[in-house]
């Protein structure tokens, strides 16, 4: 399959977004105008996006609505579930365990887990934080294809190892630190403080 | 100011993390060797990003640390303090308002709001939870560089539009919808589900 870059791959995702509510609708073709300005971007840009795999418009008609979204979920691998397992119940995990957009696009949590007694045993929208000392054992019964860390920082790099150990091949950090994972490991840091770092950068160059 | 590129703004960020943690320890110098396998990157990767500002390494001696930190605070608008304000109070805004990475990049969470009398008058790690009717005639007073979007998508377009007429400049969106806003207004997006789509793709293009 041909290397998509990453801000493609967000385009790609926020057409879907799109276009899954205007299946709900019920429409049946969008026009590349209606895409880009619900995309936050330019027709062209949609065009060309959308040409790199294949042919979905017709001249004067548009897009198909549900063939284009099928072969976005297709290209993105969202047709399948993915099973997702957070490791650290804290605020930012807790957060995670309840985020709703995450089921709508079938990322679906599992499990749970935390090192602190108090934690354990709570429930997180009906999901029971468990003892991270049994984490490595659950975790070949689990199968999960993505781990989420929430850990604090100085936690994070064991739980990465003993996660990578245990075979799972994509790793969402959201611990304020670089990860080091074996070969053929994807690991994607989420840094909030980045976030607004890179938010500081536009306002103050902007000037 | 010469635009960059915003991968080059988030390596930037992270040599800045780590020569912030090496200027702690006492560090004088670090060679472009360090700061690439710190950063995930390649030596050459940090020659390239740090010539674009001008000299900072001697060679044979590496980069000076407290010069090159200071230069990308400079760089990225950090050496002021940035005001934020949150909107939505709900576990995201609520794990937003805790999160200590602000605190330490100088990002300092000065309010936060909410519409649910639920939540109103309760407390976020010492901030007070404030009723969302008096936002408009708050940001005037508190005058924040930066408002955290952290509500309903449904209820995100008014509330942005409230701010931006209250001359607030910089938007971070949690709630996942697209957000039109003024010329002059720049708002950046986190969309978790949409990183765990990355993710997936990633997974699925490297099969």
């Amino acid at each position: 399959m041909k290397h998509i870059a990453e801000s493609t791959v967000r385009r790609l995702s926020r057409y879907l977004r799109f276009l899954e509510g205007e299946e709900e609708l019920g429409a049946e073709t969008i026009s590349s105008d209606d895409l880009a300005t619900l995309g936050g971007t330019t027709s062209a840009q949609v065009r060309k996006d959308l040409s790199f795999f294949g042919s979905f418009g017709t001249r004067g008609r548009g897009y198909s609505v549900p063939a284009l979204a099928r072969r976005i979920r297709e290209i993105l691998g969202l047709e399948r579930e993915w099973r997702v397992v957070i490791v650290g119940a804290g605020r930012v995990g807790a957060a995670l365990a309840q985020y709703r957009g995450f089921r709508e696009r079938r990322f679906n949590v599992v499990a749970a887990y935390d090192a602190d007694p108090a934690r354990i045993g709570t429930s997180l929208n009906g999901i029971v934080v468990r003892d991270q000392r049994t984490l490595d054992a659950d975790l070949q019964a689990l199968n999960p294809g993505i781990v989420l860390i929430a850990v604090p920082p100085e936690a994070a790099q064991p739980i990465v190892d003993r996660v990578a150990r245990a075979g799972v091949r994509g790793i969402l950090n959201f611990a304020p630190t670089a990860l080091r994972v074996p070969d053929g490991v994807v690991v994607r840091s989420v840094d909030m403080a980045l976030e607004l770092e890179i938010l500081a950068y536009a306002l103050t160059a902007a000037k």
